[in-house]
């Protein structure tokens, strides 16, 4: 029987968690795969904690380089994250001729055109189901599943942290403040929680989604980013009353010639089966030409759910190299060669709905002021919501907008906001999924 | 660059679709395959119809045996259905060492076993990603994506005939017939809908599903199957009422020793997102010891969404035909060498919560005596719900139980029955996804 022997960079979460499934599934493993995957050395500089496995002698190392050194290893999981030391050592394993299973999205989203050149010169696959989405296999659905399908638009909700507190917020009306510390005290959120909730994780994600869906190179820094931490009690309590959730999502579109890639607060309607996908689960909806909208939902993160994604990654390379062949399935689902630059729309040139939410003083007149502004930038006011009750002090003006400009709006909100009347910064939420 | 070359069997709906995508997306398709994938003949006897195609010169014949003959022809897609036919020209195509894409389950739960052993000792494969949940990825996530997973249980809403009808009761408080005559107008549903909605379409995709997941040959006949022809509007309200939908599920769960394999309409609760699946739109939980449960969603038939399916299979073929290897996957996902016959349970084994709802006659001492019968039987009452309204004459007396053996359910039913004040048979429906 043949076997495929493999090391591990880190044993953190997914690390141990991979190494968990080669060990309670192995026999399973070897009846589907027909071969044996075995563990040969996992590199991790804490060799003493109780990770719950026993090891077979000789596998654990403190140096890294006995991994991606090692002649008889032919694929490295790479489970450190971070960028500096996991990118040399990934180039190093590329450069011993190592195929690479990584759920690094930060350091794919930052280098990845770099790194898949330089593993498909050296004839090697980096392959990456892990590092979006947790077990969901987001980019083998894409890749492979809808290969024959004109991408429309992939939206998701990538981050498991956001989509808890935003969750906590809307069933329970609690503070983000107070939904984020629990988050933190359930081991959800990290300590400095910035990469989460301003949207950076999930923009990271959806870097590499963008490249697989439409044959672009990565394109992290023209993605625009907004995180949740400006999402209020009160804008969600007024969207539920509209048929509305409001979660971070993710979206991509090809509009042509460019890609509208954006991370932003969304509110989409109760209809749309992402507005159901609660606590810290993740989900996400692909538009193809041929299939419609198809929506995969699971755990986006935790220990097992991506070492399954990663063992998947690591069979789908071993079944390579059983049959004598490697990259099968192009990396970034086109031929290297099909890989273009495709522009990125800013965000200033989309068109969608919002919902606006204005702060003011209670004095004859106001709304008058506000939509004439509005007016003048040629948005249509939908609906206008205002309320008795006072929010620190101001009258809270809840409105919604058909389809606008997102320059126009911006133009409207920066002059509506130097008025006298006006006592805050105005809210701005995009909405997706109405006609 | 090279080229792979395939036939279709049956230009009707999926075989149309498929031919639509190769036309209209074949510069997409080339740029992630990197080869050509072409069509060099399509049989159907209908010749004359207007499918919107223009075909090119030569491609079209009315003798299937120019397909499955074809010395150049790579890859057949079986598209005709029904089982004589279909079978004779797979093993024919089989026999010329062609591979082979279905979507036919009927015939693969019924003789896939002998079909996939042919293959396997001809060297070729057969592919079926569109026999099951049309374009949704059931297989290939099972295959590939859970490789490392031990499969727990998988739940799967799988005819969308049957969940147009329900969510049709459900949400506009029709009658059966009437959501049936509804779903025939609009093409969902067969002039003669046995096949669907008394279970049996999707107890084939079940057969299927449970063997890829277990290691199982396909078993067809021992698989527990009860249609939605029973269900009324009454038993939905109900259910509404303390939480639950009814669906109709396909089950499937390994016990240890045996496949707990089954098709019945099934109440469960909100909070499981198979609850808000509606429509004609089919959905499969995923259950497995690494990821928790996972869910696909989306179209489960159709033109397209099929076709879509059936291109993702073509292409993994094609895939393999280019690095010179085949069945790189295995066809059941186990090793031929490995697949058994495992046992299925029988569904007098099981045990789970129940609803049921008798007529009875409006008299004193009713409740007592049905409530005695399950006493006797070891069932436990979760919740009673009688009403002054009468239905046909008799008083509804609806019945949440707690966990108990279908064997002993089945006994007391049968007793309570034959009590005169019992005016008809008592409706059972099954409840999943509670403690």
């Amino acid at each position: 029987m043949k076997e495929i022997k493999i090391g591990i960079l880190g044993l953190g979460t997914v690390g141990t968690g991979v190494t968990k499934i080669l060990y309670d599934n192995g026999p399973l493993i070897m009846s589907r795969l027909g071969a044996k995957l075995t563990l040969k050395k996992a590199a991790d500089i804490d060799l003493q904690r109780d990770r719950g496995i026993k090891f077979d002698d000789g596998i654990l190392t403190a140096d890294p380089l006995e991994v991606v050194n090692d002649p008889k290893i032919d694929i490295v999981l790479e489970m450190i994250g971070g960028e500096a030391i996991a990118k040399d050592l990934i180039l190093k394993a590329i450069d011993n001729g190592k195929h690479i299973v990584t759920a690094n999205k930060a350091l794919l989203a930052s280098q990845g055109n770099m790194l898949f050149k330089t593993a498909a010169e050296k004839g090697v696959s980096i392959a990456f189901e892990p590092s979006v989405g947790g077990c969901m296999p987001i980019i083998k659905t894409i890749r492979e599943s809808l290969v024959g399908n004109s991408i429309a638009s992939i939206s998701g909700i990538l981050n498991g942290t956001c989509n808890y507190i935003l969750s906590k917020i809307t069933n329970e009306g609690v503070s983000f403040e107070d939904a984020l510390s629990e988050a933190q005290a359930k081991g959800f959120a990290e300590a400095d929680p910035t990469l989460d909730i301003e949207g950076f994780d999930t923009a990271h994600k959806l870097a590499i989604l963008s490249s697989i869906a439409y044959g672009t190179e990565i394109n992290l820094n023209e993605i625009y980013v907004e995180g949740i931490s400006n999402i209020t009690a009160t804008d969600i309590e007024f969207a539920d009353q509209c048929g509305y959730r409001i979660k971070l999502l993710a979206i991509t579109k090809f509009t042509g010639n460019a890609i509208d890639a954006r991370v932003h607060p969304t509110m989409i309607p109760f209809s749309n089966p992402l507005s159901n996908v609660n606590g810290s689960l993740n989900a996400v909806t692909i538009s193809g030409d041929a299939v419609g909208d198809m929506m995969l939902y699971g755990h986006g993160a935790g220990m097992m759910p991506t070492a399954s994604a990663a063992i998947s990654d690591t069979i789908d390379i071993a079944r390579d190299l059983i049959y004598g062949t490697h990259t099968r399935v192009p990396m970034l689902s086109f031929q290297m060669e099909q890989i273009e630059k495709i522009p990125t729309q800013p965000i200033e040139e989309i068109s969608t709905h919002y919902y606006v939410r204005f702060s003011a003083i209670d004095q004859p007149g106001v709304l008058s002021k506000i939509s004439g502004i509005l007016g003048d930038h040629q948005i249509s006011i939908k609906s206008v919501h205002q309320t008795e009750q006072k929010l620190n002090g101001a009258v809270p003006i809840f409105m919604l907008t058909h389809q606008a400009k997102e320059a126009e709006i911006q133009k409207a909100l920066s002059k509506i906001s130097s008025l006298d009347i006006i006592t805050d910064t105005p809210s701005l939420i995009r909405i997706e999924g109405t006609n």
